[in-house]
Formats: C-alpha cells, structure tokens, sequence
C-alpha cells in the first residue's frame, strides 16, 4: 500500500450557539506526517458519528474536556495500519482507534485495539461490537436488571445503542416497548428487531401512546432522549424501577431540560444512574465477547447509516443530532 | 391504671385542595373498645407527625394507600400497655406501634415494638431512635455511602432526619453542609449538631451561598425537601455524587416539581435512589441498635418540637409542613 502526501480532516471551526451549522466545521488538506518510533499511521475506513460529540462542541463543562478548535474532531474510527513503527501492529492489520474526523491518523498503539474482521464486518466495531453496544451492554446488565417478564422502555429505539438494548431485554425475556421517531423506524423496531411495540414520538400523543403499550407499567428505562420521553416513561414506571440514563439528545441545542415530576422519583423509589461508557472499561472484554458472538449468531441485528466521504460528515452529523440516520451512523472513507 | 369509657381520636374530615387546612380535620370522642383475643389496648404517650402523612391525605396515588376518609388519621405513637389480651404485652409495658392521632388505640400485637426506656426517653423512638433516625441511617449508609473527607450536603438540616444524617456524615469524618430555613436553624445546626456550614435558604441566596459552602463540590446529597434546595446541591455535585431522595416537602402542596437540570444526571453521572425508609425493615435492628449507642453516649443531638395535647395536632402538622417546628414534630398526649 503507497502513502499518500496528504490527507484530508475536518476541525472544529467554531462553537454552536444553538443548534449545529455547517460553519461549525472546516474540511482541510494537510500533510501526512513522518512516523516517530513506537507510532502508528492508519487509513481510516470508517468514522463514527455519535451524538457526545455535540457536548464536546460546546466550552461548557461536560464529563469530559471540550473539542479544541482548530483541531481534528473527536471520533471513533475503524482502518488498517498503513505504516508502523510499533512491533505490536503490521501493516495491513484492521484496528478500532480515535483518530476522528480524519481520512488517516497517527497512534502511539495505546488507544488502538486489533480487530478480526472475518466474522464480523468492520464497521460493526464501531457500533454493535463497539461503544454504543458496551452502552446497551452495560446499561442494560449492570443498571437495569431487568428480569424475564419486566417491561422495558427504550427511547431511541432504532438507533445503535438503543437497539441493541431492546434486543439483550428481548433474549431476557422482558416485553419491550421502543420510543422512535416515525413509522418507519417504528416497524423496523417491531419487525425486524423483535420488540413487541413501538411508540411514535412525532405522532403527538406520545404519553398515551406509551400508557397503551405497557398495560402492566414499566419496570426499566434505558434513556438516550430526555425531556417528553423521559417524562412519558417516568410516568409508567412500577414500584422500584430502575432507569439508565445514557444520553439526553433532546437538550443537546441548549436551554434547560427539565425532568417534569421529580415526585415520581420518590414515590416508585426509582434508582437513575447516569454513566459514560468508557469509564467502564473493566466491562468492555466480557460485554464485547457477548455481543460479538450474539452478532456473528443473528441474534442481535443491527442497521447503519452510511455517509460517503468525509466531506459528507457535518450534514451527516446534523441528521444524527435530528434523528435524520436509521441505525448507527456512520461514514465511510474508503 | 384504670381504663377511662371514651377516649378522643382526630379524622380526615376532607382532602385537601393544595394547602392543608384546619377543616380538613374533625376531632370526635369515641367509646374506648372491648378487647377480643390478642389485642392489646394502649395509651398513647406521644403522636409522631412527619411530612409523609401529606401525601396520604391525598386521593392520588402514592406509595401507600391514601387515607380513608372519617378515619383515625394514621401516624407514630409511643405509649404503655393499659390492658392486654395478648401474652406477649404486659400491663405497664412501654411499646411503639402506629395508632394514629389518638390518645388510645388497639393493637393486634403485630406492628408493636416494646421498648426499654431506661436510657433513653420514650419520645426518642419516634425521632431519632425511630423511623426518622432509620431513614437517616438508611440513606446515608446504603445510598450515600459517604467516605471521610467527602462533601455531603443534607436538606431540612435542622429536622427529625437531616439532622440525623449530618451528624452521621460528622462521625464519618466528612464535610457537613445543612439547608436550613432562617438563621436560628442555621446556628443550631452549626454549633450543637456539628455541621461545617449551614446554608439559610430564606436568606434568598442559595445556589450562591451553597457555592460557597461546598468548595470542593458534593459528593453526596441527602434530599428531604426537592425544588430549589435540590436544584442548588444538583448544581454543586462532582462526578459520581450520590443522591438519596428521601423527601419532597418543596411539593406536597400540589403543582409540579420538576428537577431543573437533568443534563447534571447525566453529565456527572450521579446516582440517584428514592426510598420509604418502611420497605426496609432488614435494616431496622442493626439501625436502631447503632442510633439508640449513640444517642445514650451523647454522639447524636436531637431537638424536639412538642404540641400540648391532641387537639393541636393539625395546627402542628400545618407548623411542621411549612417548617414552623424545629427538630422532631411530637404531640404530647399524657
């Protein structure tokens, strides 16, 4: 494989005041670097695009330092080792990184994971087999608990973390109900991912929908929305129900996002635990094993959103943040 | 003793429309029943009032069932066995049980709890030797799970839990900040029960004032109250804080009461557990033996609020519900 002179990235132009523009972004040519010893150049295949980048866009205090301007996104990626300078990666190996909005990235290897892309797609590490699946993974087993024959309550339900949630509680046993945006994405929930009901969030009647699809209340809650949908599954829950609360898209344009009745919280005794995934990595080697053999099985399915080209990512990202992508979003590079 | 023919019981007369009024309540004279086989007749020392009594004024849906109306309101009582029919209860034995605002009641025997009140007075086992003293023991030790040198911040510091749950924190080694209501609650806090700080929330300052008490930012909340003193903790929390909600005074008036900043959840990923300190009864000999030590030994302060017989009794509950008692709210009744 030849290196090339140059690469293309995209940086943080500027911060959002409101919701994201494409002026927010800038697509720049520059020179692939000379490797140093122990570094690692890798061609990107594809990036990922996940809605905690909207938070690292933002100055404001977040779990984690905010994107600096100027600089290359922050995102997961999948490629193969053009060149390297490290005795643990070959040229030619496909690896898991975060080299971000970028057709190629140099690693010092201590980020990057090895991948066996011979049962599994390479673009399913960065969703199923990867992050948003450790999310649902963990949210699911280590928050929820939920046992055979609870409801569950799943917001983003066709989405990359949301449905793997919706299919681990259906291999549990539990009846799960899904919060998606349109029709569409509604039967994909019902018919191809199994849940047995799917609640339409734009038909504007999402609270009476969701009290018509768990008749025998809600027992557990993974959250990646906030705001009405939050409202709606609190609303439902039964005595002792446990809430995951793995993402807030719907205050990610600003303004307070309020929970309606805290009341709730006291008197079902809910339990709510915000997490971040990746401050859980003792989890990732049981939960990725677990899911990768469930992928490579067809027991859990997954759907992607697939952008062309890096030049593409902004719009794609936009979309994310709209709920305009059907399944993990992603861009491919190559 | 010998048994009086009547005795005097208050009822819910009405539910009320937002605030709780006098006309809610009806005050009779009732005949003082004959005992069937195993029942205890008692007369009642001291009444319990506690904000959870609001919530069963209501119609509405609860933890419990509501109320009935025309009936003994329910509440805490310590008194002393006048005639039994029941082997296990004594004439003369001091005993807790839940009979209501009266001065007599009847007991099969199941609820009551004979009491040695030799080293501790009797009105202790409705505060801080009871179940508000367990509610304390409960959050802090199984929700906050505080460390020494950790910040904890606790609502209603000057009440029958709070200020439980401060000197708890203050025996652990932690940073002890209170949310009192006027500055004579503040002090008292301060310098009898130990707190590092005292925030006065009528001072109209809070979120400020709390900032400035808690430098290192909260680790641990322990929440009697909900709206604003929530808020303002909710606000100051570092990563993986602890919130053990207890109680919503802020709302028993009816309205929503939301919780402003549910990105805070999320961003700091806090753990937040509501809790009825009665659906925890494993906990309550190991809690109570521990608090009754340290109450004898002087390690735990208490301070009671004592109406003067049973016909104050919904003026004091009105009292306790806008914070007019302080430290433990009791109707003495003999």
């Amino acid at each position: 494989m030849s290196i090339p002179a140059t690469y293309q990235r995209i940086v943080l132009a500027s911060r959002p005041r409101g919701p994201v523009t494409p002026e927010n972004f800038r697509l720049e040519t520059v020179p692939v670097p000379q490797l140093a010893a122990g570094e690692v150049l890798i061609r990107n295949h594809y990036l990922s695009l996940d809605p905690y980048m909207r938070g690292r866009m933002s100055a404001a205090k977040s779990y984690a330092s905010s994107q600096q301007l100027d600089q290359t996104m922050i995102g997961g990626t999948v490629g193969q080792v053009l060149a390297s300078r490290n005795e643990l990666y070959q040229v030619g190996d496909y690896v898991n990184g975060v080299l971000g909005w970028a057709e190629m990235g140099v690693s010092d290897g201590v980020l990057l994971r090895k991948l066996d892309a011979t049962r599994i797609p390479l673009s399913a590490f960065l969703g199923v087999v990867g992050m948003p699946g450790m999310a649902a993974w963990y949210g699911f087993n280590q928050i929820m608990q939920a046992a055979a024959g609870e409801t569950v309550v799943v917001s983003a339900a066709s989405g990359a973390v949301g449905s793997v949630v919706g299919q681990l509680a259906r291999l549990r046993g539990c009846r799960v109900v899904g919060i998606a945006g349109g029709q569409e994405k509604c039967d994909y929930v019902v018919r191809e991912l199994g849940f047995d009901a799917c609640v339409d969030y734009k038909a504007g009647n999402l609270e009476a929908d969701l009290a018509a699809a768990t008749p025998d209340g809600v027992d557990a809650i993974f959250e990646n929305v906030g705001g009405a949908c939050l409202d709606a599954a609190l609303a439902r829950t039964n005595a002792f129900a446990r809430v995951a609360l793995c993402g807030l898209i719907a205050g990610f344009n600003g303004g307070e996002l309020p929970i309606k009745n805290a009341r709730l919280l006291l008197i079902n005794r809910l339990t709510l635990r915000g997490f971040i995934i990746t401050e859980h990595m003792e989890y990732w080697p049981q939960g990725l094993q677990e899911l990768a053999v469930l992928v490579a099985n067809g027991q859990i399915k997954y759907r992607e959103s697939v952008a062309d080209g890096l030049a593409a990512a902004p719009e794609a990202f936009m979309g994310l943040l709209q709920g305009r992508n059907f399944g993990k979003q992603l861009v491919k590079l190559i």
